[in-house]
């Protein structure tokens, strides 16, 4: 693979600075939730800027945008992109990289006059934070037919509107039908928002695949007793079957490979001092990218609780509040990730998505991958999030390659 | 002993239940927190109900209560008495069965036309619960010289009310000075406040001191971090190390003799289910009547503490809000509970008091014991908070005996 063609990164970064500047925040950081004034001011520029590069525009009945670079031959796309959606208090590189680097690519072949073989296509997807109107993923969702436009419709956000009144107040939806071409691969590149390829300084990660999730609710049930008067035996201590659980969950994560599992949030009642706690709420995030061992992972955490709570006379209430199964990458799709990679003699590393992403969606419609870049400290979700800018220029670049490698030049 | 000295039980529980109609709650259970109305109005009813009984009434600086009965000989008194305030949802008999049992047995003495050798006295603390204003126990460390007037005068309550204006307007405070007739000996009959008699179905607790209590807040810092994307080995998981401080508390209170240590509040931050808790706040009840193995407690809680959060790269922050040592009875006061409830024929048990009372405060001021009864379910600080009638009856004539063989007939 020849790698004399290169994104030029300081328009890269130029345009992430523009699209930052919609929905900024005083103190940093970008707030475009999704399918608010800030969103649609967001995606009119992704917008504006596709049309620029002469790509055909179409957006979907959700407001999914899709600019398409015509290839010599008509066909499956190869497509490439992310979200430009953000949490409240989001970053600007999370999602927006990805959709402004597929836009820098195709910049950079229209300037060096190369068409490929396949068409080329940036998407940017909407709603993929699911911060104001779950589900996330909700514009690939839509994409890949799992989710309904009546059912969006209907969704209410958590400020109460009908996802339906914003669609129609803000012209979100298009005529177009993306399954009219349909969309042959998908690529994403994306920051990291974990902190490996910065602990172990390397440039690119190669993304396998996404862990599968689940996420536990545990309501414990004691009794309240005072503290001084009340001996061990005789307590129903909730306080202390929680804590054991948050020892439980990292026993998982080292003894199960690829195991990860969290204990977030956690409160007690009444909260006091000199008080036996009564109640203790605490959630349970398991991910693994082998769906055998997150089920094990699963199992081990609820026999666990079942018998640390009986041993403690405390009732035990569980609710599963998301479970979602791993996905595997596309192989090919991986490999020529890959072959991108060492061609330009980037460090990297092959490594599975903690977070959910669209790709993941996707990876059910087409082979699909992922390419990530370092998160600072792996801050993600936050004003404080950032990527050097020769991080950005690397993932880039790789997304570039891997594109015209697929695409056929 | 002779026993055919008994207390009219029907007397002494139409006496508490008139004293819980002051302040009664609608759902149960009263509310007198110290220097309100309603308190001031309970202490009223008690001071009448002396003064019916001919006790010479006596109201010291802070507004402490004593109701003397005059014996054949001047001298050092032996005292009784307890605590006539509530916490803000409390029961009818945490503190109120020691008062009042008191006069039910100057009563009894006086309708048996009883004139002991010693005089004999019930004493109603003051703000016993430290509900409202800190300290708890105020009235006697007031009667022990440990808390002067005027900077009790200037403590403001929860409400932000300063104590002085509290005894002003209810015109609390009078001009005795406790220590004119100085107290002998005293002796509290108190409910148990914890499950121990109830569940070991005993009917007296003879009470050999108080434990010891220290309380610790934790402030654990950590970093937030991605729940997916974080590995286990670059967690700062704040939450982590609080739940092994739970496991810690637990395994204290196994190993170490006589060591109570109770993780009562706890609060993670952000609170999210996919975020690895960046500060975790939680507090340490540890509570032992001895010591030194009370400092041993401490000291390796403190070890484990340090060493698990430098693991982990979380720091500490600690903060020691309380620190009183245990309290050991007297001796040959204890041995005198043990011989009335012996002449009795009532099954007993000697105990530790895990619960804070008056009794520990004036250990130090003179002899000093505490008679238990059950508690159902061990509740107390609570609407619920109940002890049975003929477990109250036992626990009067054990004191009324007591008072008798102490003052001599």
């Amino acid at each position: 693979m020849q790698t004399t063609l290169r994104i030029n990164g300081a328009r890269l970064l130029k345009s992430i600075d523009e699209l930052a500047q919609i929905g900024a925040l005083e103190r940093g950081g970008v707030c475009r939730l999704a399918f608010t004034a800030a969103d649609k001011a967001g995606r009119e520029y992704v917008e504006s800027h596709m049309r620029s590069l002469g790509l055909q525009v179409r957006v979907d009945g959700i407001g999914n945008l899709m600019g398409i670079r015509a290839g010599r031959e008509q066909g499956p796309i190869v497509a490439c992109g992310s979200h430009s959606d953000t949490v409240a208090t989001g970053g600007r590189f999370d999602g927006s990289v990805g959709v402004l680097a597929g836009l820098e690519a195709m910049e950079t072949l229209n300037l060096a006059q190369v068409t490929t073989r396949r068409p080329l296509a940036v998407i940017d997807f909407v709603n993929e934070e699911g911060a104001r109107f779950m589900p996330d993923m909700m514009g690939s969702l839509f994409v890949r037919g799992d989710l309904k436009i009546v059912e969006a419709r209907g969704i209410a956000g958590i400020d109460g509107i009908r996802l339906g009144e914003d669609l129609d107040r803000f012209g979100f939806p298009g005529g177009d039908d993306f399954g009219k071409d349909p969309i042959g691969c998908y690529l994403e590149l994306h920051i990291e928002q974990g902190p490996v390829l910065e602990q172990e300084k390397i440039n690119i990660g190669v993304v396998e695949g996404v862990q599968g999730i689940r996420w536990i609710a545990f309501t414990l049930l004691g009794a309240t007793a005072h503290a001084g008067a009340t001996p061990i035996h005789l307590r129903h201590d909730a306080g202390y079957v929680a804590g054991e659980i948050v020892r439980c969950a990292r026993r998982l994560s080292l003894e199960i490979e690829g195991q990860r599992a969290t204990v977030g949030s956690m409160s007690f009642s009444p909260n006091l001092v000199n008080v036996v706690p009564e109640e203790a709420r605490l959630t349970v995030d398991l991910r693994n990218p082998d769906a055998a061992r997150l089920q094990q992972a699963e199992d081990e955490l609820n026999r666990f609780v079942n018998q640390t709570a009986a041993a403690e006379r405390v009732l035990v209430e569980r609710e599963k509040r998301v479970d979602v199964p791993p996905v595997v990458f596309d192989r090919s799709m991986v490999d020529a990730v890959d072959v991108a990679v060492q061609a330009f003699g980037y460090s990297s590393m092959r490594m599975i998505s903690g977070a959910g992403h669209d790709a993941q969606i996707m990876a059910k419609v087409c082979p699909t991958a992922m390419v990530f870049v370092p998160s600072r400290g792996g801050i993600s979700h936050n004003i404080h999030e950032y990527t050097a800018p020769e991080d950005i220029e690397r993932g880039a670049n790789v997304l570039l390659h891997t594109l015209l490698a697929l695409a056929g030049e």
